[in-house]
Order: structure tokens, then sequence, then C-alpha cells
């Protein structure tokens, strides 16, 4: 059959070709489809399904700090998006024009949003007016567009999926507290999620979103040792308050202009979770955000009893865990492979021979460990061994990360590591964008983050010798 | 101040002005603000709550009935939307255009989706080659964009929030089944959930879905006696499969082309609880979909134990129900509007008195019934009264709908009702779209539909006097 033939042919290597390994997983797993529009995909239902996942975490996390969803327009006008100066000059060039409205030339052309701080702030401009309104804590769900060149499933598309939360408050200080707040929010979805080791920093003023003061963001190290930027959160003072005119009456009864945050992460973490934990057999997923947490094969399935215990299992186990059983006609070693491309943390296979002891087998996907559990003690098994592989891909992506960040004390040990070494550099930096440019020309590495935590590797400027701000990581980036 | 000012100011009485009456509502229930772009609105916290106690509803049902979700591109190119003609005649007109992209001029034109037909046929042309791909039941939450000239809140906005289904069966059969299927779950949410009488029929051929061999609808009737079309499902046949070279071996081992259905509900259902529901005194919502649905106000606040027991309330209900306390300063006069006017179903009272009895009052916002409910007994009290509420507005509607239908036997019989008595008006139909035409023209009113429920009024066709062949309902129509 033609879908067993596809799905049991083996994928690239990825020590062979990395980029060529992503994208057959992202096809192989069912993940996404190419579509007709350049740098847009199709986000197929075993796909989605992970999205939602992510979506739903999250989505209560925020609920739970005060969050309220919301809905703006998905069009800019163009004067709007110009109120700000920064923030125009960073998304301009990037935006899809919306020109027309059927057969009519439009007066003002309608940019597709990359970004909705502009809409946020008009919206605030008309319902802010007292202190009493404040914080507003909102939040959307939705897609942006921005005009890539060069896209990548889930990594880099003109369309992708997000959220993003833009809040007003009252002081700058509890502005600055929400910033880190959620900040904090992402790297703990994403440490205890979703397995991914982050590091917490903030971003150079040349590295910063358009319009920010500053941006705080995670990142994480990929199998090829490329930094990903997980998550962001911003902190705007009031640059886009005032320019849009947002005042508010304080409780000293003066007018006063609130303080400004956004914050958000997309499905482009679908493809961190994919280069963090996948390996040459296929996708290994997080428990937390895998839609099946645990596939059941029955084993000699045509023999009596099999498939009902196979479907009472699922039945019983189908209020605690995202479960399914396959009871296809397909052989058994095509079902390993095929759970095995998909992600699926744990495989529960059940034979004849295992209902006679009243046990099944338990299979890790990420290190086929393989356990046998007492069929009454199964619930606790379960979440036991997903615990497990939680934990254990964790490990393994921090290790990894530790074991492949450098360190460098001048340039040319710097360009060496980056030449020979993928991975992440820590070094000191003077906070010139000069020293930030000419790294980038001589080694090829970008800032990532200058990390909360910091260490002093030394006083001066890898670069430039001159005395250090702040330790730094540098690297690729996707 | 400001804030209290606003929400006690009584909202323009319906019979006096319906169109203000809505618009009162929609904003000082605090549900939608205009936005700076043209027909599109900001959804605020409490109406997009709205929508996503809807969504999440209906995206169970979906589920249980082996949907999944995708995400497709939000663009559509030019050449993809003309590939079927019926379909772009009845859509080119009312899209947006998308012409650059940054700087550059696009060699493709793409118009920001309408509906999505064409690329879910697009992708299934790509992933369907066997029987056994068959059926796929793929849905999407989405917004999409129609580039209308008049638009009203939740109504009829330029952009607008919706879940499409698109569905590809192995026969005709099939497809027809999942198209009436899908109708029934909107039907059934309507009634059960919503509490909106609606009538299941069929759309004429000059009301159907552009493309569609046939587009079944859930007509429901708003407070001033027009329709409101709450949810439609179409059965495509193979023409879009056709056009887009969707082919499948089948059974038989021979290629085949499938047949396809879609189903759509949109935020315009919110525009549908207000009308129905809504009263004088602001909003009514149904139990199902209010963010609040029980709202707890705290009598004589400051005596010792009020505020106490009020919170020991929401924590103990809040498992159970959506529930808020109001601590706030204002006085219960004050808050007894506001939530009247944001439609919260119950309004638990609890003061001094009723805690020395050990009870407390429910007031129904509906009917301002009150009932003394003993605390111990509390759970059970509200699940009933929620009850009470869900059956007293659903009747209310019926009784409603039912007095404001009328039956015409001849042109002049419907004009005059038509002129005299806002509502909807039965009449036998001969199937000429010409005798829709001068229906329109002459009394104002379109179809409606042709009521799965049939009676037989007459042998005779309303307008044209030869042989009728459907019972079909008339009317105006939001």
């Amino acid at each position: 059959m033609a879908d067993q033939k596809k799905l049991v042919e083996a994928i690239t290597p990825m020590e062979e070709d990395f980029a060529q390994w992503y994208t057959d997983i992202v096809k192989k797993a069912e993940l996404m489809d190419y579509s007709g529009v350049r740098g847009c995909m199709v986000i197929e239902p075993y796909g989605f399904a992970i999205w939602e996942n992510i979506r739903d975490i999250l989505d209560r996390r925020f609920k739970e700090l005060g969050h309220e969803n919301v809905s703006m327009p998905m069009f800019i006008p163009e004067s709007l998006l110009q109120k700000e100066k920064d923030h125009v000059e960073g998304f301009a060039p990037e935006v899809a024009w919306v020109t027309h409205g059927g057969s009519e030339e439009l007066e003002e052309r309608l940019c597709v949003r990359p970004t909705s701080e502009t809409l946020f702030c008009d919206h605030y401009a008309r319902v802010i007016h007292s202190w009493r309104d404040l914080p507003k804590l909102y939040n959307q769900w939705c897609s942006v567009v921005r005009w890539e060149k060069t896209t990548r499933p889930f990594l880099r598309s003109v369309e992708f999926h997000w959220q993003e939360g833009h809040t007003m408050h009252e002081t700058a200080q509890e502005a600055l507290e929400e910033t880190e707040r959620m900040l904090n929010v992402y790297a703990d979805f994403c440490e205890n999620d979703l397995a991914i080791p982050v590091i917490k920093g903030r971003k150079t003023d040349k590295e910063k979103f358009s319009g920010a003061e500053a941006t705080y963001t995670i990142e994480a190290m990929m199998h090829d040792g490329k930094a990903l930027q997980a998550g962001t959160s911003h902190y705007f003072g009031d640059g886009f308050a005032r320019a849009f005119n947002i005042s508010f009456q304080n409780r000293e009864n003066k007018p006063q202009t609130p303080f400004q945050t956004s914050w958000g992460m997309s499905t482009r973490i679908i493809g961190g979770i994919i280069m963090t934990h996948g390996d040459n057999n296929g996708l290994v997923l997080p428990p937390a955000v895998a839609p099946i947490q645990v596939i059941i094969l029955p084993i000699a399935q045509h023999k009596p009893g099999v498939l009902d215990k196979a479907y009472e299992l699922r039945d019983r186990l189908k209020g605690s865990f995202r479960v399914r059983v396959d009871d296809s006609d397909q052989s058994p070693g095509w079902k390993f492979s095929q759970y095995e491309m998909k992600g699926v943390p744990l495989r529960l296979e059940i034979g004849p021979k295992d209902i006679e002891k009243g046990q099944c087998v338990l299979v890790r996907r990420h290190d086929r460990e393989k356990v046998f559990v007492p069929l009454e003690d199964l619930e606790n098994a379960i979440t036991a061994q997903l615990e497990e592989v939680r934990k254990g891909i964790y490990e393994k992506a921090l290790q990894r990360r530790e074991s492949m960040t450098y360190t460098a004390k001048n340039l040319d040990e710097l360009k060496e590591i980056a030449d020979t070494h993928p991975g992440l550099i820590k070094a000191m930096w003077c906070g010139d964008p000069a020293c930030e440019e000419k790294l980038k020309e001589v080694a090829g590495v970008s800032s990532r983050c200058m990390p909360f935590e910091q260490e002093h590797l030394s006083d001066t400027c890898v670069c430039c010798g001159k005395p250090a701000k702040a330790m730094t990581y540098w690297g690729k980036a996707y």
C-alpha cells in the first residue's frame, strides 16, 4: 500500500543533512503540507493538535494571571502603522498590503497585521480614562503576516499563528514586572511542559523589537547548535502610549501616560520541539503537548480477546490520558515505526501472553526503554513513565546544550570556536553595536542575549578590549 | 464616577428604535468597540468570552463526530479562487486584494479568504489518493473577510470569526448525510445551548451558497420579526472536486471523484443571541455561553462577615459554575443594573440577615423571579434555576415566533401581511426564481427556506398560481 510504503521509508539522518532531516520529519509525521501560497503552510490535524495543546496550557496560565482574550482587526491602516516611528521602520518593509476591496481601490492602504501594538493602542486610547481602568491585561490568539523572503515550515513562514499579549499599566515598575512575569511564564512552560531548557536574558538594542525599550527573550539550543528564540516579552515604557495619545487620570487626579508591555509565543516553538527532541526515527513529543500520549498496539490482534482488551484499556485510560488504539491490519513493525515517526511518548503493547499474565508492556519513545506493568497498576505506571519521558528528554537537551556551550576570551578564540564548533559562545561585551557588527562579519555570529544569570569571564570586551558591560551569548540562530 | 454614570444610563427602548437598542446593548454591555478600520470591530473581553464558550461547545461536538482541526493559509491566489466558476462569481466582488508584499508588487494578486473551499480543495488534491484516505473531516476556526458596504457589529462585518468545516466523502449519500448531520448539530446547539428556536430547511437556488448544489439553513426570528440565518451546511456534489482534479482509487480500484460538504457558524450568532433574548434592561445570556453564570452581590458588605461569606460561596461554587463576586464599592442598585445590562443569568444576593438564616437569594435575569435558597442546597438550586432560565427564554422566543408567523394564500394577502405585520410568512411556491424576484419587488420579502417540516397550505404558488412545489418561509432578514 502506498501509505505503508511512504511511512516506513527512513528519513534522512540529521548528521547527514540537518535541514533535510527537519523537512522529512515535518512531512512524514504529517505536521504540515506546503500550500499554493508562497511561504504559507497548511497545518495538518496532527500538527494543529500540538498547537491546540500549547494554546490550551498557555491560555490557562494567562487567564490565571488575570489576562483576558480579545480580538482586534487583522488590518492596520497605513497611517496607524506610521504613528510610532521605530515600529514602522522595523515592520513596513515586510508587510502585505491590501489595496483593493472588491473592484474599488482603497483610499488608504491597509496592511495585514505583522503584530498588533498599533491596534491595541488605538483601542486603549478610547477605553482608558482613569487609573481605575488599569491595568489592561489583554491577549489575542491569531495569525499574523510578515513578508519573509526565505521561509521554512514552522520556523519562518509568511503567515504564522501566535498569541500576542498587550498590557497597559499605571507605573513603569508594574509594566516592568509584567514583562518579566510573562517571560517567566514562557520559560516555565518551555522547561516544564515542553522539556526545552532555555536561557533567559535581555536582547541587545540591535536585536530588540522595533519600538521597544527592552526586549527579554528565552533562547533554546537546537540539535545542530543553533539558537532558537522561543518567546519574547517587551517593555515599551510610554513611547507608544505617547504616540497614540493615551492618557489617564491618575490617583492624584492628574493626566498621566500609561506604561506598556507586549509578549508573544508562536508556532515556531513547534520547530523548536522538533529540533530539540527529534531523532533519526522521527519526532519525539513532550507528553504535555503530544496529541496522543499513549498508543495502544494490540499484538496478534486476530487472537480472541486481544482487541477487546485493547479497547477496554483505552476506555479505562481515556479519562486520564490522550490515548488511542491502532487496530488497523498493518504489521506490528509498521506500527512501531509509524508511532515513533509521530513521536508518541509511550507505546502500550498488549498480546495474548500479556493478557494471561494480567500485564502489558510500556515502551518509551525517546530511549526505547521497556517496562512490564501489572494491569491493576496501569494508571500510576503511565503517569510515572510520562514523567520519566519528560525528565529524560529535558536532561538530554540540557546536557547537549552544556556540552555545546563555549567560552571565548578574545576575538581569535571566538572566531575559531565559531568556525569549528557549532553551539553557543559566552563572551564579554562592551555594549557597543559596532562590536556586534564586527562579530557578525568576522565570525558569523549574532548576539543571542545578555543572560539574567551573569558570569564574570573577564573585564574586557571580547572584540574591542574596552571595559566589558555584560556577559553575552553569541551564536548562529534560526 | 464616569464609569458609573455611563452604565446606569438607560438604553433606548427597542420599541422606540430597534437598531439603536441593538447598538446600545453591544456598546453598554461592553461586547465590542468600533475600530479605525472600516467595518472591522474590536471584540472586547466580555464579547470574546461569549465566543470562546460557543467555540468550546461546538468544537467538542465536532470532535466527538470525528472532525479534526487544521489551519489553512489566509490568502487565496487569484487563479485558485477562479477554478470554480459559480464560486468566483459569488465571491470575487466582495474580497480584499493583497497586491504588494513589502515594497514589491506581487506577480499574482492574493485575496484574503472570504471562505476556504478553494484552499481545502487544493490541499485535498494533494493528500487524497485512495478510498482509505476518506472521509476527510476537517474544520478550521479563523476569521474571514468580505468587503461589505454596510456593516453592523456582529451581524455583518468586513472581518468576522467563524468555523468552517470542509469534508470529503466516498459517496454522494455519505456527503449528504454529513450535510444534514452538521445542520442538526447547529440546530441542536441553537435550541438547547443558546435557547434560540430555529427552523431547519433548504435554501432556494437563488439564496444558496455560490458553488453549492444544496444549502441547508437554520433560520431564527429576532425580536423585530426579521429572520437571521444562524448557520448553514452545504452539499457540493463533486463540482469543486472535479474543478480541482481531486480523484481517488475506489474500492473497485477505479479512479473516482469524491463528494464534498462545508458548513459554518459565525460570530453573527452573538447578534442573534442579543436580538432573541435581550430586553430593555440589556443583554440576556443563555447560561451555556454566559461568561458569568452567577454574579454574587454582597448586601451591606461593610457589615462583618458578609464579604467573607461571599468569597466562601464563590470558592465553593467555582468548580461547578462560572461565578464572580462584585465586591466593589458601587451601590447595590448600580450593581443590579450593571449585571442586568451584561445579561448574567443569575444574581445571588447575600446579606447579614441571609447569613443568619443560612440562606441566600437567587434572582433570574430574564423574568426577575426571586427564590430564597438554603445554603446547604445551593448547587442544586443554581443548577435548577439555570435550567429554568434556559427553558424560560426558549419558551418566550418560541411563543414570539409562533405569534409572529403568518400564512398567505395569495399575493395580495402576502403583501398586506408583509406591509403591516413584522414576522415570517408561510406560503406555497412553484419553485420559479421569477416568483421569488417578484415577491421581493412587490412585498420586500426574500425566501428564507423551504422547511424540512412541510405543510400543505394549498395547491398553487402564492405568486403565479401555477402548481406549488414547496411551502416556503418568506420574510425580511438580517
